[in-house]
This record gives C-alpha cells, sequence and structure tokens, in this order.
C-alpha cells in the first residue's frame, strides 16, 4: 500500500515475529496430521491452564467464519436458530455462512452491537410453536464488531440470562484478546472461564498471528462430535501443528497474546486522547484498538491522501464517524504523525 | 512421534524453509486484506505464467476440503451432483462435506480412482428426467488418492469426453506437482493448461507449503462470483498474504514447487526399486510420492515399531499392502534406513 | 371444534362442494402422473387465460411453504438472500424453510406488511461486497399477512423499483382471490399480469380448495428447471391431477375463484361495519376477509366460549386486538350470531 | 390417454370413491388446521390399533419424498448419513432430496433392492472416523422400488442387524400395503409392529388415496420436534383434516386398505399366471402388484399401440424385461384384454 499508515483494520499486518521464530525453531520434526501433533496439545495444555479450564477442549481452527460456523452448528438441530445482535459478525460480514448451513440467525436491534438479557427476551418471544425457529444459542462478541465492550458483570448477566432461557451460550473472541486487555472491564484471563459459556474462541488472526482461532469448548455434550463438524465444514487443517505452535507460543510464560493486545488498545487510546484534546468528537468511548472519531468530511479527505481508514457512518452532510484500528504493530511515531496530520488541518494550515 | 521416522503422509512435516524465510524477509509492510494484497497478486501472476494461463483467475484458500466444497459449489446448482470415482477424496474423506452443501456425489466404482470416458458414460446412464440429478461437474484427481496417475493422453481424453457431455471439468491437484514431476506421464507446467479445465487446485500444504492451495479458475463465468461462494464457505483469509507468499515463492524461477515434487517422487522410486530388488511385491507400479508394497503381516508388526505406516488394503490373511509416502523433507537415509530394515526382516536377522 | 363458530382462519373449513363434484365425476380416467395429465393441463389453460398470461408455465405444488421455498430457490444462487418485510411468511411461521435450503433472508421492518421502494433500497444499502449476502429477490405477499393489501399502483411502483435494481419479483398469492376481489385496489385479474412479476403463486386451499397452489411462470429463465427444484423439494405430487381438476373448476366460466374471496370479503365486511357501529374500534382499515377489531379484554374472554378466534396485538393493559377472518365458508348467520353476542356484551347484558 | 390401458403404475388412477364418499360426507365442520383436527386424531387412533402400536405418533405427510426426507432428517446429525440399497427410492428417484438437507446417502450395491445384515456391514466398514461420514440411519423399503418383498424373517433380521450396529431403523412403506397382502411374506399388520422399526410410513397415494401418506415413529426421542421437521421441510398441511378422513376410512373396520392391495396383487397374479402359460418368461417372481415380464422387442411395440407400460431393463439385443403394475382400480377385464392381445402376437396373429 503506498499510503504512510493504514489504520483500516488489525489483519493488514504480517505475522509477530516471535511466532515466526518459534515455528522456524520447532520445523524439523514429523508430526501426526490434522490437529493430533504434539503442538496442538501444548497449545491447547496452555489455552486450558490460562483460562483456568482444565477440563476443557481446545480445537484450532482457520479463520473467524468457520469458527462461528463450526462452533454454531455442533449447537443446533436443523429448526434451530441463533439469538445475535444485528451487527453480529454472523449476520453481516460472513455472506450467510451460517443460513448456509440451514439455519436461521434471529436477529435483534442492538445500536451497541450488545446482547442484553431484554434483547434475548425480544427474540425469545418471537417463537410460537412448530411454525417458527426455535432459538437455541446466544451469540456473544466480544470486543463488539462496533468496537463496544460488556464489562464483566454485564456479559455475566446476558450469560446467566440466556442459560435460564435454555440457550447454549458461544462467544466470537476474534478480538478477546483486546477485551481482556482492557482493564476496566473486569474481565481477566483467570475469570472469564468463570462465565460458563458453553463454548468460545480465542482470536489469534487478528492479535499477530499468522491465521487461526482457538475454540475452548466447555460443555461436555459439544465436545464428542465437534472433529466430525471441523471436518465437514473444512475447518481441519492438514497441518495443525502451526496453529498449536502459535497458541503454544502466545500462551507461554510471557504471555505475549496478552501483551499484543494491550500494545494496540494503547496506541488506540493514544490516538483517542490526541484526537480529543484537539476537540475531535467522539459518540463513542475508547476502550479497546477501535476508536471512532467524527470528522469533517474536507479533514476525512486530506486525511485519506496519507492514511488508510473507513468511513464509518454518515453523522450529518457535513461530518463522519470514521474507524482507526491500531493492532500490536502500530509504532508509537505512526500515532504521532497521525495526531501531528490533523492538528494541522484543525489548526487551518 | 517417537518412530524413526513416518511415512505416513506428506504432511507430516513442517514447512520448507525457504517458505519461512521469504514470508519472514517481506513481514513488514501493511497490505490489504483477504487476498486483496500485493503478495496474493504476485502469486497469482507467478502461477498464471508458470501455468501459460494468462486470463485465468486465481485464488487462494486454505485447505483441500475447502478448496474442493468451494470449486465445486460454483459449478451447481441445488439439484445438479458430482460425478466422482467413488474413491474421490470428495466422496470418502472430506466427511459429507460435498453433500452437506446440498448436492450429491454420482460415483462410479473405479479400481484405480480414475474417472475414464466409459465411467462418465456409466455416471450419466443414471440421468432420466426431474427425478434424478442431474449430472453437471467431472471430478478428478491427479495424482489419485490411490497413487495412481492419469497419462497426459489418458486425462486429455476423459477431460474431453466429459465437456462433449456438456459437465463442468475440475480438478482436485493436491498432489499436482508429484504428477508433473513424474516425466513419464508427459505432463508439464506449460502443457498442464491446454488440457482445458475449467477449473483445477495447485497443492500447497502436500508439498512443503504451511498451509494453502491456489485455484486457478478458466471458465469465465466461474469467475464472476467466486469469492462470494468463498467467503461463504469460510474460504477467505483475512491475511492471505502469507498464502500469497508461499506461492510467489514456489514459482520463483527456481520453479521450487516442482523441485520438491521431483524429490519427494525420487525418494519414493528408490524406495520401490529398493524393496523389489529384495523381491517385495507390489501390484502397482511407482511414479509419484506413494508406494504400495506388499508385506508379511509378520514384517509389518517388526517394521512399525520403528516406522510410521498406513496398512492400506488385506491382500491375503498374511499379506498386506501398505502406503509409504516420501516428501521434499524425506532424506536420502531416511530411505536407506528402512531398505536395510527390510533387508533385515527378508533376510531372516 | 365444540365452538358456535370459528373465525381463526380461513382453512378450518372443509373442500367447496363443486370441487369435490368435479373431482368425482373426474375420476374414472387414468392419467399420467406428477402433474403431465390432462387435467392440470386444462387448469393450466384456464389460468393462463384468466390472469391473461398466454406464454406462462404453470404448476401446481400442494401447500404454501412448499411453493415459497421452491419458488424462491429457482431464483437463488447459494450466495443470495431474499429482500423481505419482516412480517412475510418465510420469515416468521415457515419454522425456517428457506434458511434451510441455505439463503438468508434481507428483513426490514415493515409495520404495515408491506415492500415499498424505500424499504426496498433499505435491504439493498446493506450489501457491501463478498462478505454480505447478495439480494436477489423482491417477496411480496398479497393480500399480506396482517390483513392489509397493496392497491395496484403501490405494488406496481415496488415491482418496477425492485426489477430496476436487478431484483427478481416473486408474490406469495394464498389470499389472492381476496385481494383480486377486493375491488378498492384496482386489481383484476386481467390486469394483475401486467405487473410484470416473475413469478407469483395462486392460492387454493384458503380459497375453498382441499389443498394445492399454482405456480405462475413469467421469467422464461426460470421455467427451465423448476420441475427438478419442485421434485427436490418434495412438491412433485404423483397425482398431480387432483390439483389440475380444483384449478381447473376454479377457473371456469362461472369464475368460481373470485365467486368465493368475494363471499369471504363480505362477510368480513358486514362484521366490520356492524362492529363499527357498535363502537368497537379499529386501527386498520376493512378490505379483504381478515378484520382487526379491538375489544376490551373482558369481552374477549366472553366472546372466547362461543367463538373461535386469534389475540394478534396487546394494545393496552385491558385491550386486545384480535384476528377475525371470514371464508368462503362463513355463513351469514355466522356474522349475525357474532355480532348479536358483542352486541350483548356492549350493552352489558 | 388415448390408450386401452396403462399398466403404468399405481398412481395413473384417480381416487377410491369411498375416500370421496367419506370426505363428502364430513365435510361441513370447522375443524383446526395443520393436523389437530379430529379426522387425524381418528387416522391415527386406527392407524394406532390396525398395527398394534398403541403408543406410537402418527402424523400424515402430503408424499413419499416428504415422508423420506422429514422421517430420516429427524433422525441426523448434520456429519452423519443413510445405508441404502443402490436401488433406493431416495438414492434415484427423489432428485437428491435428502442430499439437499446436507446429508449423504451410504449406497451399497443390491441386484434385489433389499438391505441384508451383509450389505449394512458393507456400508458401515466405510466409516473410519471424523473424515468419514457417520452411518446413522438404515433405509429399507417394502415392497422395493424393484417389486421384489422381504419375508418377515428376513426383514426381522436385517433390522435387528441395525439397530445392534447402532443405527435408526426407516421403512419406506409407500407400497407396504401390498406387501401386507402378500400372505406368502408371514407379515400382518399385527405383527408388522414388532420389527421394533423406529419410524415407518404406510402409503396412501399408491393405493387408492387422494394423496397422503403416514408416518408411524415408535422411537420416543423422535417424537419430540417431528413437527418442527414436517413444518420446515414443507410436510406441514394446513387442512391436513383429509389426510386423517383418508385414513380413518382406509383403517375403518372393513379394512378397506388392506383389500384394495390384496385387489391390485391378485390382478398382478392373474396376469402373471396368464403370460407364464403362454410361455412368456420372468426372471423375477410375482408377489405384490407389480409383474416384470419379458418380451420380444418386436412384441412390446405391437403392445404399446394399445397398453400402457415401462420398458425396464434391455436383457439382450432382441427382448427386454418391462414393469406392469396393477392397481386397486384394475379391473379383471383390463387383465383379460391384455392377456388376450399378448396372446394374439404369441400366436402369430
Amino acid at each position: 500500500m503506498s499510503m504512510k499508515y493504514s489504520f483500516f483494520d488489525d489483519y493488514s499486518e504480517g505475522v509477530h515475529p516471535e511466532l515466526l521464530r518459534y515455528i522456524s525453531e520447532n520445523n524439523d520434526d514429523q508430526q501426526l496430521g490434522y490437529g493430533n501433533d504434539d503442538y496442538c496439545k501444548l497449545g491447547a495444555d496452555r489455552l486450558r491452564a490460562a483460562f483456568n479450564l482444565p477440563d476443557a477442549d481446545v480445537q484450532f481452527l482457520p479463520n473467524g467464519t468457520v469458527a462461528n460456523v463450526i462452533g454454531l452448528v455442533t449447537m443446533l438441530q436443523s429448526f434451530e436458530g441463533v439469538v445475535s445482535p444485528n451487527t453480529g459478525h454472523i449476520n453481516t460480514h460472513e455472506a450467510g455462512a451460517l443460513e448456509a448451513t440451514g439455519h436461521k440467525i434471529i436477529w435483534v436491534e442492538a445500536a451497541d452491537g450488545k446482547l442484553s438479557p431484554d434483547r434475548i427476551d425480544e427474540a425469545l418471544s418471537r417463537y410460537e410453536d412448530e411454525h417458527t425457529v426455535v432459538p437455541r444459542v446466544a451469540y456473544f462478541t466480544q470486543a463488539t464488531e462496533l468496537g463496544t465492550t460488556y464489562s464483566r458483570s454485564e456479559l455475566a448477566k446476558a450469560i446467566e440470562h440466556a442459560k435460564s432461557k435454555g440457550l447454549y451460550t458461544f462467544l466470537d473472541g476474534a478480538r478477546l484478546a483486546m477485551a481482556i486487555a482492557d482493564k476496566s472491564l473486569g474481565l481477566t484471563l483467570e475469570n472469564f472461564g468463570e462465565l460458563g459459556l458453553d463454548m468460545f474462541y480465542v482470536g489469534g488472526t487478528k492479535n499477530g498471528g499468522l491465521y487461526g482461532e482457538a475454540m475452548v469448548i466447555t460443555n461436555v455434550a459439544l465436545k464428542t462430535h465437534f472433529r466430525n463438524h471441523m471436518k465437514q465444514r473444512g475447518g481441519l487443517m492438514a497441518k495443525g501443528r502451526f496453529m498449536g505452535q502459535q497458541f503454544a507460543r502466545f500462551f507461554d510464560t510471557d504471555n505475549l497474546w496478552l501483551q499484543l493486545a494491550e500494545h494496540a488498545n494503547d496506541q488506540a487510546t493514544r490516538l483517542y486522547v490526541g484526537l480529543e484534546e484537539m476537540g475531535i468528537e467522539f459518540d463513542q468511548p475508547s476502550g479497546t484498538n477501535q476508536i471512532f472519531p467524527i470528522f469533517d468530511n474536507d479533514m476525512i479527505d486530506l486525511l485519506l491522501t496519507d492514511y488508510g481508514f473507513y468511513k464509518w457512518d454518515k453523522i450529518s452532510d457535513k461530518r463522519t464517524k470514521v474507524r482507526l484500528v491500531c493492532s500490536w504493530a502500530t509504532k508509537p511515531e505512526n500515532v504521532d504523525d497521525f495526531l501531528w496530520s490533523v492538528s494541522r488541518l484543525v489548526n487551518g494550515q
């Protein structure tokens, strides 16, 4: 890309060098295929330990769409559906992957991208009898597709409510690292497992990985045939070892996984604070690695000559909300440069 | 694995160091996501050049199951099916992945794993009218799941026949490199494209890659919505760059892709010749990187204490056909060791 | 049912005697199966003539769910979806039948149950690229599931808009007879075909039939494989003759089909006017064969001891909107009895 | 049809007059929709009594394809498949309806159209692990699509074997009446239930019905969500009453259902015996209502000017096996006429 810096997303970057080094240094042995290798075992053990879920099954999947589809399909009979916010990734940006497996998404409006007890109830209220799809799973994302987050108590309450209504609970954790790294939410690696989710996945791709998400399955009944679904839905990689290696390294004693997310969040916070000090408005607080400043359209056009970012929402004829994403690879000077560019425009230079 | 050497398969190994080096040296830039990056463009360009198919579309997919499913689905209306040998990977070892998209596999018995004009006709003869599935695609694998291969003229004839009957033609090339590297078949990178396949994929995983297969789409009508299908079926990787990089390196001027397959074939041939010289029987010639010697069961038990390989078919109560797979990473001494072990058993030591 | 009269729905009744008579008098001959019989030809001819669509294909299907599924599936590639009001039958009361074929319903809020150009645009605006489902069909219902109706110009405008955006247009006509019989709308049998729908179905079940809906296909491209889809989705009846006979009789010179709907509408109008004169409120005008009076909850409880009807919407803690459905079989005295019962309650007796 | 008589199939005829009379005489009351009416209850009660299965659930479905799909889908998780003879209706003549729900048919060669313990084992032997489809249901047809039949002990043995291997057992009874009416098989209405099938359906369409098959569900676990599947797969008829009425009449004290099949079988036997006496050859015995004489091709051409029947299999360049089907409506004189026509040809007139 010819621009100075891209804030488009957290998968614009390559892979964290530590992961490459680990792969490189453990490349000469032979291993069993399809995730039956020693590295997948090690990665799974370290995930179980990190999340304090000693009895969980862990399986590695190549990307988020496949992780969502496979995870949800294991929970559903053919006449059952998934409760999701309208903004859920499965509802908006997976090209109908879940419906392609035969299941309806029972979505509810959620301006903040979150499922609450009330919204769950709204979805459940649509159920009548055999003429309507049976709601069976509540789908959460943390951090959400909108950059918002659940606090620990908020998430615990929604999960508990879903379970009390007989729903399975599934969490899309493509950006879970950034939510755990946001200390204001009260979530830690240690206490996350206590939320009682039936299944969730731990994102690697958006947090410095080559590729790969780790599915953590705590519900015993969902473990039995998980690998059948994996194979059938294209999620079983012949050389699973590389995903095992990445997660073994992510969750080694230095906790690289959390470190990288903290860095991404910190740079986003620096951007937020810097822009706010210049008088740029926001309608949504900072927190994780995505921020959403509102710029004048003129300013956006000028900024786009040097920087990459997405226009998110039209605020008025003259102003637009944009999305800026930082990542493990965003350097402090990238943030400084952007702030300097904005400041020049704000000051009319 | 605790054994001396595994001949289980060609995905027991890590990744070829050159690929890792290339990824490592091109890791610091930012790129667009989802295969829209410069490396995917470069990899695609080099594939187009190598196969002499300047107008083909090239897309990178994470694994073979996903490549088969997505490729075939683009060719099928819901009432249409795929003609395949009974041994076709889609029919035997993908957990019903194609049927899970709603399509029937119209399989015919094929002891050698190949589709011939007669077998295609046999499948077509089952079609009657709207009560029967409409055959729409012929599915070829080269080299096949049984280690057999089509000669150039044999494959050309079968493809031509399928096309003359109004079928699309699709080739699963998970081990295409080994077939092109087998010079006795008459296939070259340059002439492969002349076969006129509508779509085929070029395997990376089994030939030293980290992961990834490259789909080559020559039929114009199938290009338009290929990426919609990719996304919907879980085949669109956010960081496509790594697959682009692997194939850019595979098809660089030194033609690493073909070199690695030649090495694998050579080691398999050495195994074959060595065993034959000791009087071990085969019911199938050598050729690519898989060989199928017939051993006494006693010998197998002893060999399995040191080596890994699969029992393939029972020949009699006392003898069994086994599969030995060599790869880019098989060292000549691995072959020598195995031959030495067999010779000791043959000689009753 | 032990009640005096049921206003639950228009399929509580048996079959109109004329249809039975016609079947009975044409029962002794042998016919080809699967809709290839003389009666299906006759029924189709009469439908083509009645709707002034001489080139249309006509196929008979056993019920509305199957008609919706098959009609829509013929229009969709796997990555495409259907634009529907949230209240669309396919979205609410078919147990996810369309999703079970792999397709997303892209629904928009529509308090009146109708698709307008604006609502179509709202659905289209969700489309971005290969990450989003491609909208491909606009799904209309006339009369709608809420008892509302499109005027001729309103429907024409919405259809035209959908077509201008590249969408196919499909109309669920389970209660089409009642809409055509409602003269205020400006629709006639003769001018309905001019709307240019790609496909619509003509309801039989809810208008006195035994079972069966007639699909009218005007789009040439959708005719070719319609019967393949019919068979695959369970819609091809071995003894299609009985559906052919029903529609042959419905569209005989006396136009029984329209007569029955007029009768149903007339009785509903009598109910509406009678209730209105007693001061019962409505928030939705009369028109076809469904009316929605708002009663006090006390009154509802008393009425339900003698009559059957569904509570539709809560208006306040004390008042509820209910649905009363009349049919071809509703006798004037059934209406009179109900009005008399209400009047006694209104007058406090 | 302009021919003298059609032996094409058992759905060329209209409906048995008794069924029409029963519908006609019970047409004036109002009933609940979707199979919740008094007639469905009565029909179900009589079926339970007739088959001596007091705890079975009974549901009515419009046709055989829908019955097969819905019955089988209730038994299957997405990675599971159905064991069937290659000739099974689901495998040959339902346009891929089962695959369209996502499931593989694991078919085995069966020249006589039947599943035996050995053939079940053959299918099971293809299963390996999560890479292969899990066999989950054994699909039987009685009488089979080839006109063959299982004796009681033969069927009992195959069902028992399937159950011992952990398979569900499902029987397609589109022509069950003819098999029970064939006294040589040892099956009676009373002892059929003792076979222990998890689910089977009782054909109406091919035995004089208007339309409709009755599903009998004995496995408790499969009852719970049967109606959800019915609705989702298009099998829930709004006016279920007419199917309930047909089966109530079929299984009234005169046992019309069995009578009609006996008549059909008797006429087929008369045809068989008559042809055999003239020296016409058969390679398959008589039994139910389908017979398969082998005629010279010249004779076939002449017979087809007056009669309808299907050519079934080529025996040699000069001779062809044809299928003649009798039904409840075949008159003795239809058989006599045909025999007379053949005799004239045999005698060279």
